[in-house]
């Protein structure tokens, strides 16, 4: 493809679409967003292959390639999506599809693994060759970076850092994971908002206590909000969540002597708060001299990063077909 | 190098070195051991090198390369050899001695690759390209290829399989890791020990509890020997290492969707005791459709792996070099 040629980046999350026109230099020019929660299967395609046409509409020069991060479990000896937690989008050769209905070339593949190529080439991650990220919401994902090359495994399910075992006697693990004690459950958001549930209970006299009195919903972001403001409860959940993480790290490090780990999603909103008992337990369990050598940063991309990696996919994918 | 041409390869343990001269169909022409358990630093480089200028006379033909594989935490930044639990070596730049002492290429790796090299590319990996193995002893070692290719992390410090966590609040775990609960301390051949000296206090009228009488000591070939002849306190603490094992194993499923899982050291002497279990474990635990799909398997060279993954790099090596 001619060096300066454009792409397509498309990050199919659980309830929404972010697509954009990635330029040459990364920069982001077009930028859409649809909703794709409650859709039943030809809508939401549709959905997707309009907002495809729109931004290529929009688009004034010739758009090389289209990228596309979609939550699923590919088997990518089939190219279909076997697993879909959020999406009607099981059994669908997703791409066989693109191909037809956008007549250009496509590429497919998990949104973590998409947002972990942004983060370590271009992000956080700073162009390292060994570069882990998680995305904590509520569950957790992510994807590896190892000796300069995405890692999805043998059939492309790999990349599940949400579902390593970090207490095999813990509590049940959420959605369709059978596991007990998965980093999932006992580090993700909704980890916080049940620790969070825990210890107000006990301290009902703090600011989260009555915020919950006068009918306030528990959620992540509320929780961050009332531990940057000092609320004792708020601080305390965070701070549990991120040891919990900080294990989880330690088998990582242990495992991979990562350059960078990169902790991206929603919960990452608390900055410090959770990184800095995520690293300190990391570095009491982790072994030297890996512990000692591994940077643990957060995201630079926020929810950009699935588009943005999509369309280095799509990128690179219409670098080897011209 | 010709295509024809033998290396040797080394393969030292923390009590013993086994080398051997290699041709070019995998097929070990001369092989000598060394024991390496309790001399000084200037005495073990002298029994290496020895042990190579040994072979090299005996082989009729030109040697090309030596591979090493030793049991240390390499920083391949420097090519010095950081940590050494069993042997002298830590702050030793291992390659630039050997290179100035035999005048010949040299590769040195960690023992760990080395046995992953030749299980993944010739042994029970069978040239998969996403292989981990793991190599149960007193601890547990192991190793990663995936996408073909052996990965050590960004420092080298890579493949500490035995030290990831599955029971954040379980034991202390072995020698200079200050983790808890690692697979190491629930599933080597110490863990092995420790499940039947609690199982047979509480049944000493069985086999191993009368030999125990008798004065045998509790090791794990004899619990493993003790087994095979169906003792109920021997086949049950088998079982309950199998299931730690599954339980670590259901993380690396899920974290790197292997296409084999190798089980190596001296523990698979349990075999389908061990595996079985195993198997069960992670498949009740890990994520579809990565757990149907894996394969795990005992090791097929044993205690030859390390000496010929070193020849494997030395025949990398050579190659490159020529």
């Amino acid at each position: 493809m001619p060096a300066a040629s454009c792409v397509i980046g498309v990050d199919l999350g659980g309830t929404k679409l972010l697509a954009g026109v990635v330029g040459p230099d990364l920069a982001v020019r077009h930028r859409i967003r649809r909703e794709a929660m409650g859709l039943d299967q030809a809508r939401l395609l549709n959905v997707i292959a309009d907002a495809v046409t729109e931004l290529r509409e929009a688009e004034h020069e010739d758009v090389a390639a289209v990228g596309f991060g979609i939550p699923v479990t590919l088997d990518r000896r089939s190219g279909i999506a076997i697993y879909s937690t959020h999406l009607p989008l099981a059994g669908v050769p997703f791409e066989a599809v693109m191909r037809e209905r956008l007549g250009i070339p496509v590429v497919v593949d998990n949104d973590g693994n998409c947002a972990v190529l942004a983060e370590a080439r271009f992000g956080a991650g700073g162009g390292a060759g060994d570069v882990v990220m998680l995305t904590l919401g509520t569950g957790i994902g992510g994807g590896l970076v190892l000796g300069g090359v995405l890692q999805r495994g043998w059939i492309g399910a790999g990349g599940e850092l949400g579902h390593i075992v970090i207490d095999m006697d813990g509590p049940p693990c959420q959605g369709n994971c059978p596991n007990r004690g998965c980093l999932e459950v006992m580090a993700s958001g909704s980890a916080l908002v049940r620790e969070a549930s825990l210890r107000v209970a006990r301290r009902p006299d703090t600011q989260l206590g009555h915020a919950l009195e006068e009918g306030r919903e528990l959620t992540g972001p509320f929780i961050t909000e009332l531990a940057h403001d000092g609320d004792p409860v708020a601080l305390d959940a965070i701070g549990s969540v991120g040891r919990a993480l900080g294990v989880g790290l330690s088998s990582i490090v242990n495992m991979l002597n990562p350059e960078v780990i990169v902790i991206g999603g929603g919960v990452i909103a608390a900055g410090e708060m959770l990184l800095g008992p995520a690293r300190a337990e990391m570095h009491a369990r982790a072994l030297a001299p890996a512990r000692d050598a591994v940077r643990v940063v957060a995201a630079s991309y926020g929810e950009q990063a699935g588009m943005i990696g999509a369309a280095l996919l799509a990128r690179e994918a219409a670098g080897e077909l011209s």
